[in-house]
């Protein structure tokens, strides 16, 4: 008898973004003459630019004729894409990471989540909270979690974020293998100075744990003194893995391209004490498990990293972080409390009135047809709180922004 | 202290088609001058068709601007591209298959991979042999294999193919409850007729098993008589699931897309014999893992569906089809025994002089310049074959058939 992987009993209900747009759709359809501004999934609005555009259409002319036709392309992905990545997100700010501890993917979500897939099933996980669903779900997929009690699995340890420690987890108490961090964060927006970075590598090393860095927001930071990656903080290499994406960066989310930094130096360790090089397992994985990313999206990836597409991408970002400074400021007129929003394109804000964050999210929805995400959907520390993102046309930004005063 | 999925320790070597490639890159190497035709790995060849290339330059189009532009898309694939494969793959062919039982991937690679997942680790799997390395790697790296003694993994049920039984496989004569099925078949070639797959339908439904057919090479299947869904079999919706791709039947092995069918009335069950829906453990699969195929890229595949696209795509699996003849006539002429080559882009062949299958492709590689896949990378009773494909330029293919003639 074909029996189910069990551990899909222990998710308690269907991933948060499905769970959204589930709703949105219903309300929308009993509501069809009302005009919904969403702020809630995270998802950009502004088109690719113009120099990756220009790259796309040139590789799809590649594609049309036998000569310049790609197959199947390497799994890690193409070497002038590993080493324009290298070369303009590393070398040029000093950090030393060469294009083979680089593999390009489809997607940060992907990679996030299959990269739990190398370790052993024993390990002791350190999750924020709140946090990325992907992280969590996956590895209760995998049977890491222990039970589901009171909005908490028993095995993971979880790293709180509140106002108390200004939504910067504090270092846990008992001893973890695996420790998720993302910063600029997702949801609460709060950036990581390099004080608290230095402070999880050294962690790290002390208990020979790993770090996922997910760095999927580093182009929001404009701040100099806040690390944009974790390898910029001395010994990191030995200890943390780095997700970054294109998705925000260059308004991939409906294009998908992400890479993965795995320094040589990482090692993983079994029972007996013997070493494996990290980056040697993920191309294992990646060789067996996926197919390479489609060579035409690598093209147009490529033309972010010249000079014309940087400064492109660059001013879609500042208009988002413009967006997030007007919903910030408009929260903070009306005496609500937020972080993030600086460097960062999320806005966490605490309900007003004391609503739990669901409520919040239908009050908003019925009352002024604007969606966010309630942040019980990021953990149990989450309640109470609601996120915002600054991705959207700034029209309509501005109009939830006064939607959101009018609010009784 | 992180530790390794020691799993991983049991694969063998490399996954095998890197492990081709690194050869190949390092005789070209020393070889410079010498000109190899590779009819290894699979690849296909032609450029995309026509009106793939319409379509995509006008995805771009939309992608440009932002009343058109596309962010995060359904995580199963946008409805157009379901409803499109739902008729024209199946309902038209008089088989009921929804759009809702369709999803959209990167690649049958990573869903062949990632499928093991939905299940209980402790299943009795049935494992043809030769078989494409992806089914096998992907359950030894979940832990369901056992020991590697000899060649074979312990916990593995082996479905042996070989001229004894005219390479289809005979049913297990020990129960098993998940059972990988390729037809036809990648490395053989064989196809499978329809009291073939009824035998296994019927043996899944009597035995709570579940059949993963992957379906990648249907697109070569001329003869009007040989199924090219498992779903022409009566039943099968019950105890099947289909992998479908894009890669072959329109060359997007470098473009990526694929799909998979998964039947409402498809269960599994738990140790209390309560009843799960597959299609609903999947969506939450890649709902929390997964983020879409590129926008761009599903408008491109639907292009394939479209009349002028079905028959420019038609005329090249004709093309491929006719080197595929060429080939097997070939060794036929010379007294080298194959299977496959016909409804099918694979031939499979009995290395000559007794051979080993590696010896073999060192000889081809070395003597000749010709690349194939030595048939003992497939698995144990591959050892003695090699497969050869039939994509690739006909001058090259003609140019391969004469140098394997005058091999020595």
């Amino acid at each position: 008898m074909i029996k189910v992987n069990k551990n899909y009993n222990k998710l308690p209900g269907n991933y948060l973004f499905s769970e959204i747009s589930k709703k949105i759709s219903e309300y929308q359809k009993q509501n069809p003459d009302k005009k919904i501004i969403r702020l809630g999934i995270g998802d950009v609005t502004k088109p690719l630019t113009p120099k990756v555009i220009e790259a796309l259409q040139s590789a799809i002319q590649e594609m049309s004729a036998k000569e310049t036709f790609k197959g199947y392309g390497p799994e890690q992905g193409y070497s002038f894409l590993r080493e324009m990545i290298a070369e303009n997100d590393f070398t040029s700010r000093n950090i030393n990471i060469s294009a083979d501890e680089i593999f390009v993917s489809t997607g940060a979500k992907e990679d996030t989540a299959n990269f739990q897939e190398l370790f052993d099933n024993d390990i002791k996980i350190a999750i924020p909270d709140p946090v990325y669903p992907v992280y969590v779900d996956s590895n209760v997929m995998a049977g890491r979690s222990g039970e589901y009690v009171n909005g908490r699995y028993t095995n993971f340890v979880y790293l709180e974020c509140n106002k108390e420690n200004d939504f910067r987890p504090d270092l846990p108490k008992e001893p973890v293998d695996l420790i998720y961090l993302c910063f600029p964060n997702n949801p609460t927006g709060q950036t990581a100075t390099k004080e608290e970075l230095e402070k999880w590598v050294l962690y790290a090393k002390k208990n020979k744990a790993l770090i996922l860095f997910d760095a999927a927001y580093e182009a929001f930071i404009k701040d100099s003194s806040i690390p944009k990656s974790i390898y910029e903080i001395e010994g990191a290499k030995e200890v943390a893995v780095e997700f970054r994406s294109l998705s925000k960066t260059a308004g991939f989310t409906g294009t998908r391209l992400s890479y993965t930094i795995i320094p040589k130096e990482l090692m993983i360790w079994d029972d007996a004490g013997n070493q494996y090089e990290l980056n040697k397992l993920w191309n294992r994985r990646q060789t067996t498990k996926f197919n390479g990313t489609a060579y035409l999206i690598q093209k147009g990836a490529g033309a972010i990293f010249t000079k014309e597409g940087k400064k492109e991408i660059t001013s879609i970002i500042d208009y988002y972080l413009e967006n997030a400074k007007i919903i910030k400021d408009g929260l903070s007129t009306l005496g609500i409390e937020s972080t993030g929003g600086i460097n960062s394109p999320y806005i966490w804000l605490k309900t007003p009135g004391n609503l739990t964050s669901w409520e919040f999210f239908h009050k908003l929805l019925n009352e002024i047809q604007v969606v966010g995400t309630p942040g019980s959907g990021f953990g149990k520390c989450g309640e109470g709180y609601f996120r915002l993102s600054a991705f959207g046309e700034r029209e309509n930004v501005i109009e939830a922004v006064k939607r959101i005063s009018n609010l009784k």
